[in-house]
Formats: C-alpha cells, sequence, structure tokens
C-alpha cells in the first residue's frame, strides 16, 4: 500500500508554482526550505515557484532544495486553494496544506476528498495561543492591514500626517478603521505611524483596549455582538439600524475609512451605505477589504478603484500578494510550525488527538477512513 | 494706456484650469479666494479650474468667486507654465505668476516677454527667510518627499516597519534618501515615521545636522561640494569617482533608495550607477525623483517604472500632483503671500527695489521698459 509507504520513510515536500495570475506569495521560501532540509526531510520545488516573490531557483537550489516535479511529493505546499486541474497533478494519498477556503460554499475540499487527497485548510487552525506561530490568516491580515493604509495613503489627496511648513499647517488626516482584528488593528497602527489620527469600530466592545493600546480612539454606538472564534455575531435587524445611523454620521468626519469586518460564512456586513459615501469630502478614501465576501460598503466593486463624487472606495482582493516576500516569509513560518505536527521523527505521522492537528484536517473523513 | 488703468483700480485676478494631462493641481483654492475677495479683490475662475483637485465651481462660487474667462484677468494665478496656447490667451500687460521653469533651456520666459507679459516665476523667489511663506520650491517639494515615500511603500515587496509577530519578526525597512534638499528631508521623516531605517546623503555636509534632527542617520563619504543658493556645486571628476565607489558599496544594503539629486541649470548627478542597481537584492526599489533632469539613476526611464533583476526603479514626473488637494493648498498660500507684495493699497504695484519682487519677476527687461 503506497499510504503505508509514506508512513515508513521521511515524505517529500512539494512547494509549487502558484497558478492565479495575481498571487504572488509562495508557500515556502528559501531559508524555510533550509531548515526542513536540516531535519532531513527532501524538498522538491517547482520551478519558478518563487520567481513573483523574487525568489530564484537559484536560491532554493543554494538552501538545498531539488528543482523538479514538485505536485508529486508526499507533501505538497501551497498558498492559494487548488483548481481541479492543480488537484488532478496531486498523487493520491498525498497531503496538500494551504488557504483551502473551507468556509467557502464553493471550495475544493469535496474535491479533494475524491482524489484521495489529505487537505488542511490554515483557515481551519484553532486561534488558540499554541497555535499562533501557525495562525496564516493573522499573519497575512498583518501585511493585508498595513498595506490597506499605504494604498489608501497613495490614493488620497492628502497627507496622512500634520505637516508644519512656511506655508502653513495641513492637518493630520483622520481615518477609521472598522472591524478590528488583525488586518483592523495593523491598519490603526500603521495610520498612526505615519501620522493620521486613528479611529477604531467594532461590534465586539472587547477588543476597545487593543485599539487604544496602538494610540488609537474607539468609537463606541452601543452595540454588543461578540461571537464565536473572535468573529463577531450578525446584528440584529434593530441593532443594523442603530449601527447605520451612528456610523453614516461619523463616516462624513473622516478622510480615510478602511473597513475589515467579516462574519464567518456569510456575506460582508454592509457598514458603509451608498448615504455614508456621499456624506464623505471629495479627495476622501474607502478601502475596502472584505471586497472578496461582496464588501463592507454598498458602492464598492470587489477587486476595482471606483471614484464617486469626488470619493475613491477601492477594494483590493490580494493585498498580501503585493507584499509577496514578507508575505511568504511569514506564511512559511505558519506552515512550517504546522509541519512540525505532522511530520514526526522523520515521518508523515499527524497526531489526530491533537486538536490543531484534527481541526486543521478538513478532509477528516477520508481520513478517518484511511485510519 | 490700458497699462496705467490697471495700476488705478483692483487689478482682477484670475484662476485657470490647467491643460496638462497628468497636473491635478490648482493655483488657488477656494479658502485662498475667500481670503483675497476680502481684501476687495475680484477672482475669476475658469470652470472646473479646480475640479482635478476635486474642488467643484460651486466651492469658488460659495467662496465668491465669479466662474469666468480667468485668462484675461489682471494677474492670471498658475501651476504648470504656460504653452503657447495659452500664452496666446492671456491679454497684453497682463501679470501671470507660476511655475515657469527659468531655468530650462526651453521655457517660455521670451514668449512672455514678446506677449507683453509680465512673469513671476515662483522658482525665483529667492531662499531668505522672509520669502519662505512664498517658497513653493519648497512646499511642492514636501509634498513630493512626502509621497516617494508611500510610492516606495506602494512598490516594496517588504514592511517598513519592524513586526514582531507570532509567525517571527520581520526586519525594519533600510531607506537611503541621496540628496537632502526639502524633498530629501521629507522623505527622511517620512520613511522613519513608517518605521523604517533612515540614513541621508548628501554632497554638502552642512546639512548632516538636519538628517540627524529628523532620525535619520547621516552617511559620509567625505565631499564637500556646497553651491549657491542651498543646492550642491557639480562634482569634480575625482569627487565622482570617489562618490560612486562609496554610493555603488552603500547602496547593495538598502531595501528603498530615494533620489533627489539636483543641479540648477545642470542634467541631474548621476549617483545610482546599472551596476549599484546590479547589486541590489530582487524586491528592492528606487525612486528617482529627478526624471525630469534625466534622472539621479543610470537605468531610470523617467516617467515609467521599470523593474531589473527584481529591482523596480520609478521615476514619477509630478509628484504633488498626485496630492492635488494639500498640494494646492500650500501653493495658494505660496502665491497668496507674494501676491501681498505685488498689490499693494487695492492696486497692482509691485515694488521693484524689493529682492522678491525684482528677482522672481523673470521678464524684467520688458518691465524696464515699462516703469
Amino acid at each position: 500500500m503506497p499510504d503505508n509507504q509514506t508512513h515508513q520513510e521521511a515524505p517529500s515536500i512539494g512547494v509549487v508554482r502558484e497558478s492565479g495570475a495575481d498571487e504572488r506569495r509562495v508557500a515556502l521560501v528559501p531559508r524555510a526550505v533550509a531548515s526542513l532540509i536540516a531535519k532531513g526531510l527532501d524538498v522538491v520545488v517547482e520551478s519558478g515557484a518563487g520567481a513573483e516573490a523574487l525568489m530564484g531557483d537559484d536560491l532554493y537550489l543554494a538552501a538545498g532544495a531539488t528543482i523538479g516535479d514538485a505536485w508529486s511529493a508526499d507533501i505538497v505546499l501551497k498558498v492559494a486553494p487548488p483548481t481541479d486541474t492543480e488537484i488532478a497533478r496531486l498523487k493520491a494519498g498525498s497531503t496538500l496544506i494551504g488557504f483551502l477556503a473551507p468556509r467557502n460554499t464553493e471550495n475544493k475540499i469535496a474535491a479533494l476528498q475524491n482524489a484521495g487527497i489529505v487537505g488542511y485548510a490554515v483557515e481551519a487552525i484553532p486561534r488558540i495561543s499554541r497555535a499562533q506561530v501557525m495562525d496564516a490568516l493573522s499573519s497575512q491580515a498583518n501585511v493585508a492591514g498595513y498595506k490597506s493604509v499605504i494604498l489608501a495613503a497613495s490614493l488620497s489627496t492628502r497627507f496622512f500626517p500634520m505637516l508644519t511648513t512656511a506655508a502653513g499647517t495641513v492637518k493630520p488626516a483622520s481615518v477609521l478603521v472598522l472591524g478590528v482584528g488583525v488586518a483592523g488593528l495593523q491598519a490603526l497602527a500603521t495610520a498612526k505611524r505615519l501620522g493620521g489620527r486613528a479611529t477604531g469600530y467594532d461590534v465586539r466592545p472587547e477588543v476597545a483596549d487593543q485599539v487604544r493600546s496602538v494610540g488609537a480612539q474607539w468609537l463606541d454606538v452601543g452595540i454588543d455582538a461578540a461571537g464565536d472564534g473572535g468573529y463577531a455575531r450578525e446584528l440584529t435587524a434593530e441593532e443594523r439600524a442603530q449601527q447605520q445611523t451612528a456610523l453614516e454620521t461619523a463616516i462624513s468626519t473622516f478622510d480615510v475609512v478602511i473597513t475589515t469586518a467579516l462574519v464567518p460564512g456569510r456575506p460582508a456586513p454592509r457598514l458603509v451605505t451608498a448615504a455614508a459615501v456621499h456624506g464623505m469630502k471629495p479627495g476622501s478614501v474607502v478601502i475596502d477589504m472584505a471586497g472578496e465576501t461582496g464588501g463592507n460598503c454598498e458602492v464598492t466593486v470587489p477587486g476595482e478603484t471606483v471614484v464617486i463624487n469626488g470619493v475613491t472606495i477601492a477594494s483590493p482582493l490580494n493585498l498580501p500578494s503585493t507584499m509577496p516576500e514578507h508575505a511568504s516569509e511569514l506564511y512559511s513560518k505558519n506552515l512550517t510550525a504546522l509541519l512540525e505536527l505532522l511530520v514526526r521523527d522523520g515521518r508523515l505521522d499527524p497526531d489526530y488527538s491533537d486538536d490543531v492537528v484534527a481541526l486543521s484536517c478538513v478532509t477528516r473523513d477520508s481520513v478517518s477512513n484511511r485510519i
């Protein structure tokens, strides 16, 4: 049985080239390759896997990898969810680790199960202290939150910092961040760094202290909707109306609004209405980071940048990919840490009694059949 | 004589619409219009003059301006140098204030003289304390210096700030600014704000203290080439060789290089050789702000962004225009201050015994004839 064979000897690790046009990240950077090789694992890298992250095959070779058919490795590491074509290239019984979009109704998890692939979704890693080092959602949200502010500053007709010049003083930009998870907190911190006045809003009052800890103001509209797993629950109709009124008033006073609000498995909540955009001063900017699930802003066109009454509304879909070097570096560390739970004593030997392993394995049914 | 007439009554001020495709600034913002009107002047604004700066005709009307033929005003305010077509629209004997590129061999100053226009070039305002409030070169360089860092952060594959996350620590970006005038100093300050490690270099050792005052390091290569008017003189062949060797070594260690070195009336000095670019790590970024005079980097394509061996070299030509609101606001204050020297007791009555007036008037020959 090929399955048993892979359990007897050191598994090979494959690092494949991403096929998405906008995906510049790579699952494992050369430095991480070197650390796996030092542990006695073989690493096969698809030619050009790191090219878009500006890490050439030569760097992978220097780290000890071979350049070759990474898709038929025992454990394949990837960033974006696989396409059907990509699943067909994986060998039966192999393991795939990456973003698998388990909460997305159109995911490929059933296809992986049918192909006999064991899939670990980084999104399904529980957000507990011990697993923070593997938390790819957080590491990539850090990148996205930082870059959202850089993008806002690029698009703004105004300075972020207060500027005192011989020709007069320019007021600092006021920045409102709606939804304060990892991305929102990093956006607040970055806006503050750059000299802006930052304000955070969330329906989970417990994040107010985190907002204040980065030097930002907390916008309180009197709603408490903390939900499971650190996310918010959906609001009631009454709460939504209360929130909408409060936010419409608040938004009109800000130069920049950055939205990052997500409700797991549901369309993104609409926090910025068309009326709120209409109330903003021309030259203001909205960065909607929830475009992939429809957007937090009513006039968002996911993936596009539109200008309405002089207000720019940008909805970038994959901000981490725009900083491929550091995003890949952090993601590498996440995957390397997860691999340590799966490869024990040099063999692929996942311990399914460990919650981190059990919960991140989203093809568990097929795994159960095999155990 | 029409000339005498304009001296007898309050001159009309015209704010025209810029014709350059990439020029989003406007010479006078509505707030500045209101201040001139409070002084009893008439202001005529060309329809759409502020549109690209997101300041609609309605705002100018609300400030007390009329929308109409701004080109036939007594004093026309502009941003970019006029085209021949635009000069033809000015009335004989009128005054034009704006960037007139007096040091550019292809400027329109002779054309203005031939048309009987009195031109004041903001570039020719002496850089003395009293005239700082009119110093448009400085106000716009502040915008450009800030935006150069935002652009670098947009293009970089890396973070600027140090980031300490569960998945490890990311080193801060190292930023080298070559040429520390107003733009360079603002670039250093902005890079520092954003969390980068900033280093400044200039051939004028006296700016070292300014560099250190914004928390940046000073790169000393042992050259002293301070010149007139706060600018540097051209280096000798020997100094150039010394500088090139020192910079090639230094540049390879930086994530971001921003160049702002100008020598008045001469092509921009070549500070970043092709070899230096070749020595940089893939993913690094060069922002060449001297593209208009040929660039400080040997591989710069003015106005373009090119990638060579994974290093991005961007040469934006008009960064202030990308922040039209604040750039226009500061420029407005510069022009308003200069106007105060030209319009006295409600009449156009320039005092040519004032150095600021005399030196900024670049069509002085024709003026002398008229006085």
